[in-house]
């Protein structure tokens, strides 16, 4: 274990077994062969051309623009991904080829500063004519994420430098101010990277910049309704010309319910987030906690994905949550993680720290082969390969992982996610230091000035045992608060063997403890994992009468290679007990659970299609894994809710 | 009542309390309604414009053709509608009309016999350029289908030397001699309509033309990409390239499944049908078994919808028919009909009857509103109207029927069937005579060259005793073959008081009675109508652990407005008892099922999305009425497969 980054800064080393293990896949197999893919070194693959479009428009190369209109924004995921990596551990020639390639940005970028390799190559007189399609600010703000990332992973400020520039750019080209144009991005993305951006330059015109994105959004007359009659473009919007799409059709202030496009939706709600954060801005945080309930108790599948909808890869109405047809994509629930974890910054409550575990064990790994080689771009909770194969309303959803994807937003952004997984176990405020996830890691704090050390171990997810280990140069008083998981039924707490009383001192899902903090005090929890029966809400139709088990932290779903086919019958009966099992040789370790079922309806149908009801089950053994580690085995069905009876 | 037709024909008059109020709704709402609409005499909705295109053809009115490239084939059905009605009661004012209409197609038929109006109007030089696409065959086919009944309801013969002449000119134009296109149509018709055409006429040629339509389909080098070609239309085939949307993607006798555009198929499946009754061909009666078995006992639903989906209104695979984005097109079900009646030419089994029953009472009255004001296009077996509303991927399914469509195709079609329901009632071969269906009316029929009348007397679909007289000058020996319907448990037989041992003497679902028949011979019949809880084949994904409701040939349904909401949380125990009450103000006069029931998950969830398992359900008493009738009160939910327990 090396700490690679200089005493004084907040620090976290993750060391357990299992998200050690995702984050070595990132650096061993996703960076690398990502970085393939950008430089279409793979075979049998749609070339990304990222790389190649740099080099063009650095001109360096000669060539013609290839790929999605977003092109730009795989690269600068990739080297936000990359930062993270080198954070975790350092790698030389990784730095080096980032390095290289942030020289190629600095020569494409233009003059005045504006970097973006589609309309410099393709369009060059075209900037800015259509925000609402374009991606233009958002591959700015990737490429910001990117550049601040590389900073603080690596102090080296060129890339920073260069984002700064181009920010500096558009800041003269977007306001209220007259002369300047009054839009906005189509696919949000630069508002949060701004927040980003101002947090490590202190500039406020980016903090000011983005509050003008946001404000502006939804305001009429219609941005994207003037610009398009600009470009004579008189088509109706393709999503039934309906702006709430891109999140538009409002105001911010005035949205109450999650609709149009998951991620832009997300990845809005977590610049609104910071804003709130950032400015006090109340009507702003409250707009973000109607649209959060909305998102977690009405439009939330089990596995923390959301967008339901394939039709603009959107949010569709409460409690429409279909499992064999949904849409759930992989950035979607990363972008819910960003946005949980930006409520948590604004409002100490465990819940926003509960969507992000369950965002991050189920619907956000269950995008990535354990091997790191294969990415689910939609994360369905029920799979029939004959119907992904035979139905075109299914076409979406694929009932194995593919190996890279023309449009890969996906794949980078598990790798920047997992890569940073450390960013998300503890937050500071100050005196306060939360727990917010159970990961074993060695982190350091500045607290009063000192340098605190905190490690954590446990087995978690597997385990609900954690042990917490305070290293300090002197006794200190702070407070520590952990964070009791919403799943936990029961939830124990000692401090130097000593038992807490845990209901008495819970404050919105956290334990808040405050003392003067010795070296080597510890503090064991223990959250004991029960297998839980989960139902849905009533109002989830496709739920009706089904269960999805759930362990800690862990949905379970029921896979062909277990089970046989024809998973819509098997139930299983509230009276059959429950068994789990952790077995070390299975999906990279994994508890799996076991129990009767029924299988219904066995009887000899003789080729008939329809009969008289008549009752024959035969009872099962079924074995349920994790979700996350679906289809890594022989591809088959697989089904999270199961009947019930 | 009136005997329209001379002695010595077939003639079958309805006269029960359900068909005959029917047969009215058509004559008196439906007939008269679609002649406003080809007439452009609705008010907002889309025109129709097929009088008009008509008369612009003929030289009669100067204008520009509108209306989809079939917009034909609406008059044609119209036509025919109106024939049977004339059939069914003459009416000379309707009669007149029909004639001046016949008039106008004779205005617009060219010198060489051509007769469609969006070619003669928008492309005279492009004619059978695009069979694929363009429907010239498709609409020849109904206007010859509309002729052939317009000749056996009036004996007027001018219509039938129109299409006469018309179906010359397509024999001098397509078939595998040199010189000839060696064309086929991409939506079959004039195949089944050809045969019809033949047996009026006795004409062999329009039998040859028909055998070489079928025969030449699918066979390589492929028809439909040699014309694109040369069109230099390089686009793909828009249905995923394949051309198994028109049943063309391999000669007709390779075929096993049923693939593609449903209507399609079964009017082609048909039309093989009737030519191998014709020919005697057993390839092509061996190709149609293997078909009907697959669409009857692999992709039919319990209503005999057909076409489980919505792109290319098409069959999907085996056991795939969810009930919630079912197309289950009205078209599809009425050619389904065709298709099993055909079928009973060749062969006396009585599932082919009881498939016809099963469409009758179920998938094809519901494409209708009671008083025939309003249709349905798609007949699915499971409707939330906020799903339809918000889901683009059941945004073919309407909650509510529609008043026309632009493309009008199933109204008409129910029209044409539902007035010549007389003609699925009885079968005669010869000495023969077959009751494929029990529905109250009067019948003659000449048999041993001397007048049979055959009388029924039944209060079917709602009770099953029917009461057979025979009506005879003098005592005749012929066979009265009665089918025994697949739904009945039990069946009984008496002949004037005396039983018959049904069993001794069914043959494939048919009771033969061969005996010299006299005057005044009862023959009743009693098939009791139990409430059958009925499963489908545990291979149907959507219906695991539910049952349908079945009584007699009729499938129930649950509305919203007899069960409130949230259809989905109503189970039927299999301990429940059901019952039945024939209520005569309801719904035109049903029979519907009550029973207790169980509303599941019925605790407070105070808004939570999703908790921990635990039992609460309430007892209610639920209400179910024909599936037919459904939404023809307050529009809401609908449900057809409800879970079992």
């Amino acid at each position: 274990m090396t700490m690679t980054r200089k005493q004084g800064k907040k620090l976290v080393k993750v060391n357990d077994d299992f998200w050690s293990k995702k984050i070595d896949v990132i650096k061993n197999e996703v960076i690398p062969y990502q970085w393939k893919a950008l430089n279409d070194e793979l075979p049998n693959t749609d070339p990304s051309h990222a790389i190649a479009n740099v080099k063009i428009a650095a001109g360096l190369q000669t060539g013609e623009y290839y790929g999605m209109v977003f092109q730009d924004s795989d690269l600068a995921k990739w080297l936000e991904a990359v930062a993270y990596s080198l954070e975790n551990q350092p790698d030389p020639d990784l730095e080096q080829l980032a390095d290289s390639v942030i020289n190629l940005l600095e020569k494409a970028q233009q003059e005045d500063g504006y970097l973006n390799t589609y309309y410099t190559i393709k369009e060059p007189n075209n900037r800015w004519t259509n925000l609402r399609d374009n991606h233009e600010l958002y591959c700015a703000g990737h490429l910001i994420e990117a550049a601040v990332a590389y900073y603080q992973a690596t102090g080296k400020r060129k890339f920073l430098s260069v984002m700064c520039k181009y920010a500096d750019y558009i800041a003269t080209v977007f306001g209220k101010e007259e002369g300047k144009l009054q839009g906005y991005p189509g696919h949000q993305e630069i508002e949060l990277a701004l927040v980003k951006l101002y947090n490590v330059t202190e500039n406020e015109e980016y903090l000011n910049l983005s509050k003008y994105f946001i404000d502006q959004r939804g305001q009429q007359p219609h941005y994207f309704r003037e610009e398009a009659k600009k470009r004579e473009d008189t088509k109706p919007f393709w999503w039934n010309d309906d702006l709430a799409y891109h999140q538009s059709h409002l105001p911010v202030r005035e949205q109450t319910k999650a609709v149009g496009h998951a991620v832009r939706a997300v990845y809005m709600y977590t610049a609104m987030a910071e804003l709130a954060k950032k400015t006090g801005d109340k009507s702003l945080l409250d707009a973000c906690k109607t649209l959060w309930k909305n998102v977690t108790h009405q439009q939330m599948y089990i596995t923390a994905g959301i967008g339901s909808m394939e039709f603009g890869e959107a949010f569709s109405f409460d409690y429409d949550l279909p499992n064999d047809t949904s849409y759930t994509e992989t950035c979607a629930s990363i972008g819910l993680v960003f946005w949980a974890n930006s409520m948590l910054k604004v409002e100490k409550n465990a819940e926003y720290a509960d969507v992000i575990e369950r965002a991050l064990y189920n619907g956000i790994l269950s995008g990535m082969n354990l091997d790191g080689k294969k990415f689910f771009y939609v994360n369905p909770l029920e799979v029939t390969p004959a119907v992904c194969e035979h139905r075109h309303d299914h076409h979406h959803v694929k009932p194995v992982r593919q190996k890279w994807f023309k449009c890969a937003c996906c794949p980078p952004n598990i790798a920047r996610l997992v890569a940073s997984i450390g960013h998300y176990i503890y937050l500071q405020e100050d005196k306060e230091l939360f727990i917010n996830q159970y990961i074993g890691n060695e982190a350091r704090f500045v607290i009063n000035e000192e340098n605190v050390t905190i490690k954590q171990t446990t087995n978690y997810p597997w385990d609900g045992k954690v042990e917490v280990t305070i290293n300090l140069a002197s006794d200190q008083t702070f407070t520590l608060a952990f964070r009791i998981p919403g799943w936990a039924r029961k939830a124990e707490m000692t401090i130097n063997g000593e038992k807490v009383d845990i209901k008495a001192i819970c404050k919105d899902g956290y334990v808040y403890i405050k003392r003067e903090w010795q070296n080597q005090d510890t503090i064991k929890l223990e959250f004991p994992m029960e297998i839980e029966r989960i139902q849905a809400n009533p109002k989830v139709r496709e739920n009706a009468g089904k269960i999805a088990l759930q362990r800690g932290p862990i949905v379970y779903c029921l896979e062909e290679v277990d089970n046989g086919n024809q998973l819509h019958l098997i139930s299983i009966p509230n009276s059959s007990k429950l068994n789990t099992t952790y077995e070390k040789d299975l999906l990279d370790g994994v508890v799996t659970i076991t129990g009767e079922a029924i299988r219904e309806n066995d009887k000899d149908w003789n080729e008939a299609l329809y009969l008289p009801y008549s009752e024959k089950n035969t009872k099962i053994i079924f074995k349920a894994v994790p979700y996350y580690t679906w289809c890594n085995r022989e591809p088959g069905e697989m089904r999270v809710w199961i009947k019930g009876s």
